[in-house]
């Protein structure tokens, strides 16, 4: 069983939490792949159980680099039905196109058919932070990987 | 394990589709309840592995009746965690907001920490019919039943 | 020439940014009425050139309460058309769905065929604040406020 | 006064759509240039008084090479506010992500301070054509180009 973490970052904001959110993965005992997303092709996408994209929330949207990755997807339409997602941003500033960011990710995700989970407690949609992530943000980065992970031993088998 | 289908429903078309959600469901072998959304307390939500919600599309968004559901089940607020949503709606014309009623029952789903699925191949988000529903709506809404019942099963065991 | 805001607040804190809108509305030279959304009947909308509307973030969603104003004012249907719309919130954490919120009114309002507008500087969507409103989330509040009404000024002729 | 219309198109349908859209913007009197995305720079985004942009709908958002042009389009952030924006997108089904793509346009345009419009008659977001615009789908994207034209005349001034 094995997440795949990919991310895009300019600032090194998106990247940390990334770096973040892969520990929690593994805390749970998941094998866990970091990649920026110009590393990612879309073959390697149907190795994983688990899919969790970050990106800078820019214009209220995944960045164009992501939304590629997502465009090029197609060749594998319906293969990644069933596998389990998670998305997470940085932002700029609070009110500032944060939650559609994440949830532009979750819409591309869902048509791939597949499974993702909010949050009661932490940032309801997945993990946002504005600007540099700090401890708090590191820490509910780290329990959303962990989240995940447990998700897709659940549907996966362990 | 036990599965509600709640909806609102004035012209019965949003009702045809709860029914053959339900049917759906059935056929996969889990319990199913059907209810109208003004005979559902927020206290009986915690009985059920999944919920599947319905609402005729108003104003691009569930109705009134539907949310006041939601807003009372913060009574419950992290109960509902780790349960199985989904969504459908009955909408006026393509493009009269379907997919963002759909999306607002996913958003109230999220935040209560529940799971949801896209699909890649019938309506990506959930079932939406344009009126009455037909034959293909129909069958559509029992995959998508059968689908929520398997995705129960697989998290929480048969 | 008049504009609305309409808002539901239980902490206080929706009333707070409702009040501070007017406000600027008023500096702006406009007439405005402020109006809890239970005194707001869906006949007197047709008498507004402006609609501002404010929901504390439940659910990710506007309140059942203003959602009962937008289903009920299907009644004029159409009759909305080209008015000038505007929405804010009150949300109890960042990322707990305050972006959404603001998104669902933004929808019953496109849906009526009224007009809204961003913001490239302040929260872009409309006025969010997390919790009571500092003095910051205040002057945003009245910044909004005086957009929306010189935009109600351009588009209603002075 | 001029209006640029956007768009990208693979498979034409947008394009046929953009086109459409042209005629209602020159039917109401204001110039308009018809543009596939790849030949507009950011630079001349900011001399045109109404930004159109067109899609087809790729997971549920508009394509990355659209998403490109808005995230260079960060230059010259602030300087697009109180213009007219508009969206539309070619589905390849009902229910297939149309809304939530010309809904990503629109969180861009908001974004950038600008002015959105909704409709009460026809699709609410904006055209919504699935596969080949027929006549109707043609005639609702000439009056939505009349619509933003006289929009922007309004607030421009003639």
């Amino acid at each position: 069983m094995k997440i795949l973490v990919g991310f895009c970052s300019l600032s090194g904001n998106t990247k940390k939490m990334a770096e973040a959110i892969a520990r929690g993965v593994k805390d749970e005992g998941v094998t866990c792949d970091l990649k920026e997303v110009s590393q990612i092709t879309v073959d390697e996408l149907l190795n994983y159980e688990g899919l969790i994209f970050g990106s800078p929330t820019y214009y209220g949207l995944m960045t164009a680099d992501l939304k590629r990755l997502f465009d090029d997807s197609v060749k594998h339409h319906g293969k990644l039905t069933g596998k389990i997602g998670g998305a997470f941003t940085s932002s700029g500033m609070m009110g500032g196109g944060g939650e559609t960011t994440i949830l532009s990710i979750f819409e591309a995700l869902l048509i791939h058919g597949m499974i993702i989970a909010g949050d009661a407690k932490m940032q309801h949609y997945g993990p946002l932070a504005v600007g540099a992530p700090d401890n708090e943000a590191e820490k509910n980065c780290m329990k959303y990987g962990k989240k995940i992970a447990a998700l897709t031993k659940k549907i996966y088998g362990t």
